[in-house]
């Protein structure tokens, strides 16, 4: 290890523990936690092996009356759930790193489905998950202490689930604290209301409480939004206000942004330690140790924090996930081995729908107890083995790397010169451009390992192929759009369309000519018709973004990004149309229908962004000489990635995962271990 | 029992089967599914003990290529589901019902968001729910025949489960067979693709695995939507093709309409029994019994359906869920006992959510294993018991009725000669009429109990309530809509109101003197804000709906009625202001703001419908005057409902029930038997 970096493997003092060093796990949901105990804690624990001094859960609800059935919480609602949680605790101790619990009350934010029991607020608000027609209990003080008790109760239990430190949470615009602290909410003329010592009352109560309660057992550690981007909590303020008043209190700091979308904001919307200049204040203010997180995958980058006297652990729930081996690469130095973050946030939307997470750039997440994934470690191939891979996408890239850390002779072959696929021209795109590290990362690797061939350059036919002499086909070739138009809300095409100039996403990013005025069709809903209508205004065009659903890009609801992008779009010019098909091509024009209505907008290039073919000739082709195959070698063919099935890189990537993990493994895709209910 | 009722429990033979009448539960989710085998177990059990002929599960998903993780389905994935779901056939038998299972492959419909393996579709089709980013695999022959195979397994496993009936699937927009059935989706050129015969092929050849595997054990039956709303499936062409080329190969045809959101359309788009005039044709084109829905409560209306040849069973899923026990009123003369379906939806709203069903008329749905509710018995209140309810909203209603219902001694009071609450004046708005039916089956009941007293007419005072002499007192005073602008975008409320013409929406209904044009701001989201717009509309105003959100209505895409609204509203001549803010009142204008842009709407009467104060002026006062409560002989004073958090009516109704049900007994409202997780 390079000596810069010893200073991220000091052991820091939290309270009555130690952590090992300054790498800190925080929080993020999973999407698994009580339903599925047994991969949360795998989950876990892998951070822990891979080196992170604090492994913390996510949102962990302290009771019933902060229910978020729907999204896959953490609970500590009872003893069976101390059980569950002493899965992960006792893994997370097995690798020497210390376990922290973030018991939460998310106030407004509870939907209460499940228990069904009134929400809890400083007053009768709306609650704010997912529009929900309901309004919180505006909270008496008999209320307010019979919340303390609540709170107390769990952090009892959150002890006897063997946690090293004990959060109370006050962040991402969803805490019943914080909910209190903020004028927006509380309207309050008793003693929790008005003064700002006032409406942090129930905050420093809560941190009080949880010291009283764990008896120097473990640490205490307030998670705080220091600063609200929707106006809630000012950094200058309240976000000041907080810690000249409790700083000395808890025995950690762990500071963010708030709404979660901020916090989280994508690569699109956030350099890495945007955090900084809101969260810089605190360390000058306390003396306790402070956690502070900025989507840092560069050890160098952390280093800074650290030296500069931001924070003293570098915190990360992102990062982590994409690499859980980060500390262990920087402290073995191999800190170019990092799978960076790329900041795109799939694995929010997998909360989002309450199904266990994903990560675009680690194949392995959520897989680590169903499937015994492991991110570093594969199973050795038996005996010899030779793959061919057509297509250097994210599936053919993810499926080289990992047959040939199993030691299987990969060869990967690709048309272009420039590897990537559809990596190589989306991440020219506006905002996309940390997409380029699944190609990166991936080549790196694959350019220093002896059993690994590369052709760039090389289209291949079923001849090529036949003749390689490879045991192991992958057909990795990818999807291309359309450009008659057929979506899902047009699914026979527009008609009129030869009197238009069309033009698929990929011929606009790769120099296709292009005429003015431009629409772009997005029937597709994620990034690319909104990236593609900014990159072609950045080069000056005028642009109209069409879109049949409400919003655009809607989508991007999943990865937090909904209604920022549309107002991207709306500041650089673009106008965006939403509830609207487009209907028809017309000489130099398009005929548009919204609802019942009519119209018709001037066209001089049309970009439509609705549906993909997949890219399968060279498998048709296969399979028509199947009889070909034994002689030629070939033991296998297989289709995987946007080839088989166009969806997002993660899905990609995870095909490449999946075929090559399971080649000649007795457990396939569609075989995992399930979490069961007690019968 | 009347006699003309006499032929709704005729037995009727479903191939190797017997149903003991014409009372079929037809499939529907609970939001519970695998996840919750016992709480599925005993609310499927408690329609067998109403009396349902037939009572079928859900969607239950055949294998992890239709995985609709994030939605709570019943799954027969393998041999634990098996277990699970024994835990239902078991109690359906024991009360001489047959169980049925709706196996279903959902096509592109599901979203494999747990499983990670591709959705199968007949093309590369954009996956169609929640806007997922991803394209289902074009299905190769080899393909089609491994998820024959599949389908035959899961077969296989339901009759190991014990059901009566399996089920083929093709209804909803969201069945593989029906995919390959629509032209909208099915381009294939091969056997499976082009004509009717070949687009039907895959249907047929499930149907036939499927009689094939169950070799006599039980009946077959199909689940058919023989029309499509969207276009997808038309009656007189696929819908009549299909029953005239396999109407004799299953036991069964359970016929609908599609899309989701039209057969579950709710009471505000469509009349009982919609459905006739498409599935009307089935009949005399198969000899086979058919099923179809209708959204019926009223026995006549069931009779009628079998006299005119419509149907051999009576199918429901909602009457089936507001109230369990419709076949055993019916059978024992009881009919005006019947709780009737307010075709609200709220139901389907649970499934959206993923979280265990909710019902507005029925309670008890849902509780029956974790809760231990009956819908139609309660256990005796212990000893001589008296309450005093104020308010005969929604809560209050079903309080009184229940702790009636447990031999209490009630008395409930209300200021207007109307009861009903909310109900009254809600009720009274376009499409929300069927509401009255909460108020109204509650009343009628009431009023033939010799141990309750309904004073209308009536406001009380705290003096008033502590010299009554009851022992419980319950405050369902409800709430009303704030008029000062204050709601969830407006936290502060509205500057400048003083300078125009405010009403409340309940004052618009109770007939205030209304100037146009009228401005109604809606940031609830729900029915209040539209349908006001509407009843305002009616009466001849110039109306425009302004909403911050991005539809109107935005929480009605729970209850399957997104973007209707807003079509209506606008073939209505009601203006649309989506994705808008209130700002300011200015003198008979109010100033609106969209984004950073700011424009000017002349406005005669506002009507804001942000936010509910609830009315606790009663509380706050008894509890101020606690002291004087013993010597009044008052033990307790609870506030339920709106009064404690305004919500849904059938969170009011709910927590009425729960107030009621657990009074006395030690089980409370946040405590409930969950399901475990195996450890």
């Amino acid at each position: 290890m390079d000596e810069r970096y010893n200073v991220l493997f000091e052991p820091v003092k939290i309270g009555p523990v130690t952590a090992k060093n300054r790498f800190f796990a925080v929080a993020h949901s999973a999407g698994m936690g009580f339903a599925q105990p047994h991969a949360t804690a795998a989950l876990r624990a892998m951070k822990a092996e891979g080196g992170w001094a604090v492994v913390c859960t996510g949102v962990c609800e302290i009771d019933e009356t902060s229910d978020m059935m729907g999204h896959q919480n953490d609970r500590l609602w009872d003893d069976h759930d101390v059980a569950c949680h002493r899965l992960a605790t006792d893994e997370i101790h097995k690798h020497g790193s210390l376990a922290a619990v973030e018991l939460a009350h998310l106030g407004l934010g509870a939907r209460n489905l499940y228990s069904r029991v009134p929400a809890l607020g400083p007053g009768s608000l709306k609650c704010t998950s997912s529009y929900v027609p309901t309004q919180s209990m505006p909270m008496t003080i008999a209320d307010i202490q019979a919340f303390r008790a609540a709170h107390r109760r769990a952090v009892g239990r959150a002890v006897a689930a063997g946690y090293d430190i004990v959060y109370v949470y006050a962040a991402h615009d969803r805490a019943l604290p914080l909910h209190f602290l903020s004028t927006r909410y509380n309207k309050r003329t008793d003693e929790y209301g008005g003064s700002l010592e006032n409406r942090m009352r129930l905050l420093k109560e809560l941190i009080e409480d949880t010291i009283d309660e764990v008896r120097g057992r473990c640490a205490v550690a307030v998670r705080f939004a220091v600063h609200d981007f929707t106006g809630a909590i000012s950094a200058k303020e309240e976000g000041r206000a907080v810690i000249e008043a409790l700083g000395e209190l808890p025995d950690l700091w762990d500071v963010n942004v708030s709404p979660w979308s901020f916090d989280s904001s994508t690569a699109r919307f956030a350099e890495e330690g945007f955090q900084d200049e809101y969260i810089g204040f605190v360390k000058a203010l306390t003396s306790k140790p402070v956690v502070g997180v900025g989507r840092f995958t560069s050890p160098d980058a952390m280093v800074s924090r650290i030296r500069r006297g931001l924070v003293d652990f570098v915190g990360a729930a992102r990062p982590s996930i994409a690499d859980p081996f980060i500390p262990e690469k920087v402290r073995t130095g191999r800190i170019e081995e990092i799978r960076e973050c790329i900041g795109c946030n799939v694995c929010a939307s997998t909360e989002m729908y309450g199904v266990p997470i994903r990560c675009t750039q680690n194949a392995t997440i959520g897989e680590e107890w169903r499937k015994a994934w492991h991110p570093e470690r594969t199973s050795k191939f038996p005996g010899q083995q030779s793959a061919l891979i057509i297509g250097a996408g994210p599936a053919g890239l993810e499926a080289a790397l990992t047959l040939a850390q199993r030691g299987v002779e990969v060869s990967i072959v690709d048309r272009e010169s420039d590897l990537g696929g559809r990596i190589e021209w989306e991440s020219k795109l506006p905002g996309a451009q940390t997409l380029a590290r699944v190609r990166d990362h991936r080549i790196y690797q694959l350019e220093r390992m002896s059993n690994v061939q590369i052709y760039r350059r090389s289209p291949v036919g079923v001849d090529d192929i036949l003749q390689f002499g490879a045991q192991r086909i992958v057909l990795a070739t990818g999807s291309h759009w359309r450009t008659d138009g057929v979506g899902p809300a047009t699914p026979n095409g527009i008609t009129g369309l030869e009197h238009v100039h069309i033009l698929s996403p990929e011929a606009v990013v790769g120099g296709a000519a292009i005429a003015g005025p431009v629409v772009v069709y997005d029937d597709d809903h994620y990034y690319v018709g909104h990236a593609v209508a900014e990159w072609l205004r950045a080069k000056g065009y005028d642009v109209t973004l069409v879109t049949p659903l409400a919003d655009v890009s809607q989508w991007s609801y999943y990865t937090l990004e909904l209604r920022r992008i549309e107002e991207r779009l709306e500041d650089a010019g673009i106008t965006c149309v939403t509830k609207t098909r487009i209907k028809a091509g017309r000489s130099g024009a398009l005929l548009l229908a919204s609802g019942r209505k009519e119209s018709s907008i001037a066209c001089g290039t049309f970009v439509p962004v609705t549906l993909r073919t997949p890219d399968r000739m060279l498998m048709d082709e296969l399979e028509a000489r199947r009889s070909e195959w034994q002689n030629a070698g070939v033991e296998s063919v297989d289709l995987i990635g946007d080839a088989m099935a166009p969806g997002t890189v993660a899905a990609a990537v995870y095909a490449g995962a999946a075929y090559a993990r399971e080649l000649g493994e007795a457990r396939r895709s569609e075989s995992f271990l399930r979490e069961r209910a007690v019968l």
